[in-house]
Protein backbone atom coordinates (compact mmCIF):
# COMPACT_ATOMS: atom_id res chain seq x y z
CA UNK A 1 0.00 0.00 0.00
CA UNK A 2 1.36 3.32 -0.97
CA UNK A 3 2.60 5.29 2.32
CA UNK A 4 0.87 8.78 0.43
CA UNK A 5 -2.67 6.93 0.70
CA UNK A 6 -1.77 6.11 5.16
CA UNK A 7 -1.07 9.81 5.90
CA UNK A 8 -4.60 11.05 5.20
CA UNK A 9 -5.92 8.38 7.98
CA UNK A 10 -2.97 9.51 10.60
CA UNK A 11 -3.46 13.49 10.11
CA UNK A 12 -7.60 12.19 10.42
CA UNK A 13 -6.64 10.41 13.79
CA UNK A 14 -4.66 13.42 15.22
CA UNK A 15 -7.01 15.96 14.71
CA UNK A 16 -10.22 13.86 15.47
CA UNK A 17 -8.56 13.10 18.97
CA UNK A 18 -7.43 16.66 19.49
CA UNK A 19 -10.79 18.24 18.33
CA UNK A 20 -13.28 16.05 19.49
CA UNK A 21 -11.11 14.60 23.09
CA UNK A 22 -8.52 16.92 23.94
CA UNK A 23 -6.05 14.36 23.81
CA UNK A 24 -2.62 14.19 21.66
CA UNK A 25 -1.74 11.16 20.30
CA UNK A 26 1.64 10.53 19.46
CA UNK A 27 2.13 8.48 15.95
CA UNK A 28 4.90 5.42 16.29
CA UNK A 29 6.45 3.83 13.26
CA UNK A 30 4.44 2.26 10.71
CA UNK A 31 4.38 -1.53 10.42
CA UNK A 32 3.10 -4.21 7.90
CA UNK A 33 0.76 -6.83 9.89
CA UNK A 34 2.01 -10.22 9.29
CA UNK A 35 -0.47 -11.52 11.54
CA UNK A 36 -3.32 -10.83 14.44
CA UNK A 37 -1.66 -10.36 16.92
CA UNK A 38 -2.83 -7.10 17.43
CA UNK A 39 -5.48 -7.10 20.66
CA UNK A 40 -8.17 -4.40 21.97
CA UNK A 41 -10.54 -4.04 24.25
CA UNK A 42 -13.20 -1.80 21.96
CA UNK A 43 -12.55 -1.73 18.23
CA UNK A 44 -14.07 0.19 15.58
CA UNK A 45 -14.25 -1.36 12.25
CA UNK A 46 -15.80 0.49 9.02
CA UNK A 47 -15.60 -1.53 5.14
CA UNK A 48 -14.32 1.61 2.46
CA UNK A 49 -15.51 0.77 -1.34
CA UNK A 50 -15.14 3.33 -4.34
CA UNK A 51 -12.97 1.70 -7.46
CA UNK A 52 -11.45 -0.57 -4.74
CA UNK A 53 -12.13 -2.43 -1.69
CA UNK A 54 -10.91 -1.47 1.98
CA UNK A 55 -11.30 -1.61 5.52
CA UNK A 56 -10.19 0.72 8.76
CA UNK A 57 -10.05 -0.28 12.24
CA UNK A 58 -9.71 1.22 15.51
CA UNK A 59 -8.55 -0.79 18.34
CA UNK A 60 -8.25 0.80 22.07
CA UNK A 61 -7.43 -1.12 25.17
CA UNK A 62 -10.12 -0.22 28.08
CA UNK A 63 -8.09 2.44 30.03
CA UNK A 64 -7.36 4.20 26.53
CA UNK A 65 -10.90 4.25 25.70
CA UNK A 66 -12.62 5.16 29.07
CA UNK A 67 -9.91 8.20 29.29
CA UNK A 68 -10.63 9.59 25.71
CA UNK A 69 -14.33 9.14 26.14
CA UNK A 70 -14.17 10.41 29.43
CA UNK A 71 -12.53 13.82 27.77
CA UNK A 72 -15.34 13.65 24.90
CA UNK A 73 -17.79 13.88 27.64
CA UNK A 74 -16.73 15.92 30.11
CA UNK A 75 -17.24 13.49 33.00
CA UNK A 76 -15.72 10.60 34.55
CA UNK A 77 -16.76 7.10 32.48
CA UNK A 78 -15.72 4.03 34.46
CA UNK A 79 -16.88 1.46 32.45
CA UNK A 80 -17.61 0.22 28.63
CA UNK A 81 -21.08 0.85 28.27
CA UNK A 82 -23.33 1.77 25.38
CA UNK A 83 -22.28 5.37 25.18
CA UNK A 84 -18.68 4.16 24.69
CA UNK A 85 -19.39 2.14 22.06
CA UNK A 86 -20.91 5.17 20.53
CA UNK A 87 -18.73 7.11 21.09
CA UNK A 88 -16.03 4.98 19.43
CA UNK A 89 -18.23 4.21 16.30
CA UNK A 90 -18.26 8.16 16.06
CA UNK A 91 -14.58 8.94 16.19
CA UNK A 92 -14.02 6.20 13.66
CA UNK A 93 -16.89 8.15 11.39
CA UNK A 94 -15.10 10.95 11.82
CA UNK A 95 -11.61 9.57 10.69
CA UNK A 96 -12.86 7.77 8.19
CA UNK A 97 -14.97 10.59 6.59
CA UNK A 98 -11.77 13.26 7.13
CA UNK A 99 -9.38 10.93 5.34
CA UNK A 100 -11.39 10.26 2.88
CA UNK A 101 -12.36 13.65 2.00
CA UNK A 102 -8.28 14.22 1.63
CA UNK A 103 -7.59 10.96 -0.60
CA UNK A 104 -10.34 12.26 -2.64
CA UNK A 105 -8.69 15.32 -3.09
CA UNK A 106 -5.33 12.65 -4.27
CA UNK A 107 -8.53 11.39 -6.77
CA UNK A 108 -9.32 8.51 -4.87
CA UNK A 109 -12.59 8.55 -4.23
CA UNK A 110 -13.93 5.98 -1.33
CA UNK A 111 -17.37 5.47 0.52
CA UNK A 112 -18.02 4.21 3.92
CA UNK A 113 -20.07 1.27 4.83
CA UNK A 114 -22.32 1.31 8.49
CA UNK A 115 -19.18 0.61 11.20
CA UNK A 116 -19.31 -1.85 13.67
CA UNK A 117 -18.03 -1.95 17.45
CA UNK A 118 -16.71 -4.88 18.88
CA UNK A 119 -16.31 -4.54 22.71
CA UNK A 120 -14.60 -7.62 24.53
CA UNK A 121 -11.61 -7.79 26.79
CA UNK A 122 -8.51 -8.70 24.50
CA UNK A 123 -9.93 -9.68 21.13
CA UNK A 124 -8.22 -9.74 18.19
CA UNK A 125 -8.35 -8.07 14.67
CA UNK A 126 -7.71 -9.94 11.34
CA UNK A 127 -8.35 -8.63 8.26
CA UNK A 128 -9.59 -11.01 5.32
CA UNK A 129 -7.28 -10.06 2.51
CA UNK A 130 -4.21 -11.17 0.57
CA UNK A 131 -3.01 -7.02 0.58
CA UNK A 132 -1.14 -5.56 3.09
CA UNK A 133 -2.19 -4.33 6.12
CA UNK A 134 -0.42 -1.49 7.36
CA UNK A 135 -0.79 -1.09 11.29
CA UNK A 136 -0.11 2.48 13.04
CA UNK A 137 0.47 2.54 16.77
CA UNK A 138 -0.39 5.99 18.65
CA UNK A 139 0.37 6.62 22.05
CA UNK A 140 -1.60 9.02 24.49
CA UNK A 141 -1.12 9.54 27.93
CA UNK A 142 -3.92 7.37 28.57
CA UNK A 143 -2.56 4.62 26.57
CA UNK A 144 -1.98 2.81 23.03
CA UNK A 145 -4.39 2.46 20.77
CA UNK A 146 -3.93 1.10 16.86
CA UNK A 147 -5.21 1.63 13.01
CA UNK A 148 -5.17 -0.66 11.04
CA UNK A 149 -5.42 0.20 7.24
CA UNK A 150 -6.18 -2.04 4.04
CA UNK A 151 -6.90 -0.44 0.89
CA UNK A 152 -6.42 -3.25 -2.23
CA UNK A 153 -5.12 -0.58 -4.01
CA UNK B 1 -35.83 -3.06 6.04
CA UNK B 2 -37.65 -4.23 3.86
CA UNK B 3 -37.80 -8.39 5.14
CA UNK B 4 -37.69 -9.25 0.66
CA UNK B 5 -34.21 -7.89 1.56
CA UNK B 6 -33.47 -10.02 4.01
CA UNK B 7 -34.45 -13.47 2.40
CA UNK B 8 -31.18 -13.82 -0.13
CA UNK B 9 -29.38 -13.48 3.06
CA UNK B 10 -30.73 -16.38 4.87
CA UNK B 11 -30.69 -18.58 1.84
CA UNK B 12 -27.44 -17.87 1.09
CA UNK B 13 -26.40 -18.69 4.93
CA UNK B 14 -28.31 -22.01 4.83
CA UNK B 15 -26.86 -22.91 1.12
CA UNK B 16 -23.37 -21.91 1.87
CA UNK B 17 -23.00 -23.87 5.02
CA UNK B 18 -24.66 -27.19 3.87
CA UNK B 19 -21.97 -26.95 0.74
CA UNK B 20 -19.71 -25.94 2.18
CA UNK B 21 -19.95 -27.27 5.72
CA UNK B 22 -22.17 -30.14 5.06
CA UNK B 23 -23.82 -28.58 8.40
CA UNK B 24 -27.76 -27.66 8.34
CA UNK B 25 -28.43 -24.31 9.64
CA UNK B 26 -32.06 -24.47 10.76
CA UNK B 27 -33.59 -20.44 10.82
CA UNK B 28 -34.96 -18.87 13.61
CA UNK B 29 -37.30 -15.98 14.12
CA UNK B 30 -35.69 -13.04 12.54
CA UNK B 31 -36.07 -10.35 15.37
CA UNK B 32 -35.40 -6.03 15.14
CA UNK B 33 -32.08 -5.93 17.47
CA UNK B 34 -32.37 -3.54 19.84
CA UNK B 35 -29.55 -3.54 22.04
CA UNK B 36 -25.93 -4.84 21.67
CA UNK B 37 -26.65 -7.80 23.63
CA UNK B 38 -25.88 -9.87 21.08
CA UNK B 39 -22.85 -11.78 21.50
CA UNK B 40 -20.18 -13.89 20.28
CA UNK B 41 -16.36 -15.70 20.09
CA UNK B 42 -15.90 -15.39 16.58
CA UNK B 43 -17.54 -12.58 14.49
CA UNK B 44 -17.05 -11.90 10.92
CA UNK B 45 -18.04 -8.15 9.40
CA UNK B 46 -18.30 -6.80 5.85
CA UNK B 47 -18.83 -3.84 5.13
CA UNK B 48 -21.83 -3.25 1.98
CA UNK B 49 -22.13 -0.23 -0.29
CA UNK B 50 -24.05 0.72 -3.24
CA UNK B 51 -26.56 3.72 -3.70
CA UNK B 52 -27.01 3.14 0.16
CA UNK B 53 -24.63 1.99 2.93
CA UNK B 54 -25.03 -1.26 4.95
CA UNK B 55 -23.42 -4.08 7.28
CA UNK B 56 -23.44 -7.92 7.60
CA UNK B 57 -22.03 -9.44 10.70
CA UNK B 58 -22.58 -13.24 11.30
CA UNK B 59 -21.23 -14.43 15.16
CA UNK B 60 -20.09 -18.10 16.05
CA UNK B 61 -20.02 -19.63 19.54
CA UNK B 62 -16.78 -20.91 19.95
CA UNK B 63 -18.30 -24.60 19.99
CA UNK B 64 -20.49 -23.78 17.21
CA UNK B 65 -17.55 -22.31 14.62
CA UNK B 66 -15.33 -25.46 16.14
CA UNK B 67 -17.65 -27.68 14.80
CA UNK B 68 -18.20 -26.17 11.18
CA UNK B 69 -14.70 -25.49 10.24
CA UNK B 70 -14.04 -29.21 11.49
CA UNK B 71 -16.80 -30.29 8.61
CA UNK B 72 -15.08 -27.92 6.66
CA UNK B 73 -11.57 -28.68 6.61
CA UNK B 74 -12.20 -32.72 7.54
CA UNK B 75 -10.65 -33.09 10.07
CA UNK B 76 -11.20 -32.36 14.31
CA UNK B 77 -10.20 -28.99 14.91
CA UNK B 78 -9.80 -27.89 18.94
CA UNK B 79 -9.03 -24.27 18.96
CA UNK B 80 -9.79 -21.14 17.21
CA UNK B 81 -6.59 -20.36 15.38
CA UNK B 82 -5.76 -18.49 11.87
CA UNK B 83 -7.07 -21.00 9.60
CA UNK B 84 -10.59 -20.90 11.78
CA UNK B 85 -10.59 -17.03 11.29
CA UNK B 86 -9.54 -17.20 8.09
CA UNK B 87 -12.50 -19.94 7.11
CA UNK B 88 -15.42 -17.53 9.28
CA UNK B 89 -14.04 -14.31 6.27
CA UNK B 90 -14.15 -17.54 3.79
CA UNK B 91 -17.97 -18.29 4.99
CA UNK B 92 -18.91 -14.55 5.09
CA UNK B 93 -17.57 -13.87 1.62
CA UNK B 94 -19.62 -16.34 -0.05
CA UNK B 95 -23.00 -15.53 1.66
CA UNK B 96 -22.08 -11.81 1.10
CA UNK B 97 -21.80 -12.29 -2.43
CA UNK B 98 -24.52 -14.69 -3.24
CA UNK B 99 -27.02 -12.86 -1.27
CA UNK B 100 -25.45 -9.49 -3.22
CA UNK B 101 -26.03 -11.25 -6.25
CA UNK B 102 -29.58 -12.32 -5.58
CA UNK B 103 -30.20 -8.23 -4.10
CA UNK B 104 -28.92 -7.30 -7.96
CA UNK B 105 -31.82 -9.50 -9.59
CA UNK B 106 -33.64 -7.28 -7.81
CA UNK B 107 -32.45 -4.31 -9.07
CA UNK B 108 -30.21 -3.75 -5.74
CA UNK B 109 -26.59 -3.45 -6.06
CA UNK B 110 -24.17 -3.42 -3.30
CA UNK B 111 -20.28 -4.35 -3.21
CA UNK B 112 -18.55 -5.36 -0.61
CA UNK B 113 -15.39 -4.26 1.62
CA UNK B 114 -12.62 -6.47 2.97
CA UNK B 115 -14.33 -8.77 5.46
CA UNK B 116 -12.92 -8.69 9.26
CA UNK B 117 -12.64 -11.30 11.84
CA UNK B 118 -12.46 -10.74 15.67
CA UNK B 119 -12.51 -13.22 18.18
CA UNK B 120 -12.59 -12.91 21.67
CA UNK B 121 -14.69 -14.80 24.12
CA UNK B 122 -17.83 -13.74 24.52
CA UNK B 123 -17.72 -10.17 22.51
CA UNK B 124 -20.58 -8.05 21.79
CA UNK B 125 -21.59 -6.23 18.13
CA UNK B 126 -22.90 -3.00 17.96
CA UNK B 127 -23.76 -1.42 14.26
CA UNK B 128 -23.45 2.50 14.84
CA UNK B 129 -26.30 3.60 12.43
CA UNK B 130 -29.99 4.68 13.21
CA UNK B 131 -31.36 2.68 10.84
CA UNK B 132 -33.03 -0.48 12.20
CA UNK B 133 -31.16 -4.02 12.02
CA UNK B 134 -32.11 -7.58 11.79
CA UNK B 135 -31.17 -10.28 13.87
CA UNK B 136 -31.91 -13.43 12.15
CA UNK B 137 -30.81 -16.66 14.97
CA UNK B 138 -29.73 -20.16 13.60
CA UNK B 139 -29.21 -23.25 15.42
CA UNK B 140 -27.23 -26.15 14.17
CA UNK B 141 -26.28 -29.38 15.90
CA UNK B 142 -23.37 -27.74 16.70
CA UNK B 143 -24.74 -24.93 18.68
CA UNK B 144 -26.04 -21.46 17.67
CA UNK B 145 -25.04 -18.60 15.63
CA UNK B 146 -26.54 -15.01 14.42
CA UNK B 147 -26.44 -13.29 11.34
CA UNK B 148 -27.37 -9.40 11.64
CA UNK B 149 -28.12 -7.00 8.92
CA UNK B 150 -28.58 -3.61 7.94
CA UNK B 151 -29.33 -1.65 4.58
CA UNK B 152 -29.85 2.19 5.30
CA UNK B 153 -32.45 1.09 2.36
Amino acid sequence: MDVKLVNPFIDATIHVLSSMAFTTAHVGKPYLKKDNLAKGDVTGIVGLIGETRGTLSISFSEECIIAIVSMMFGEKITVINEEVQDAVGELLNIVSGQARQKLEGMGRLLKGAIPTVISGKNHSITHITSHSIVAIPFETDAGRFTIEICLEE
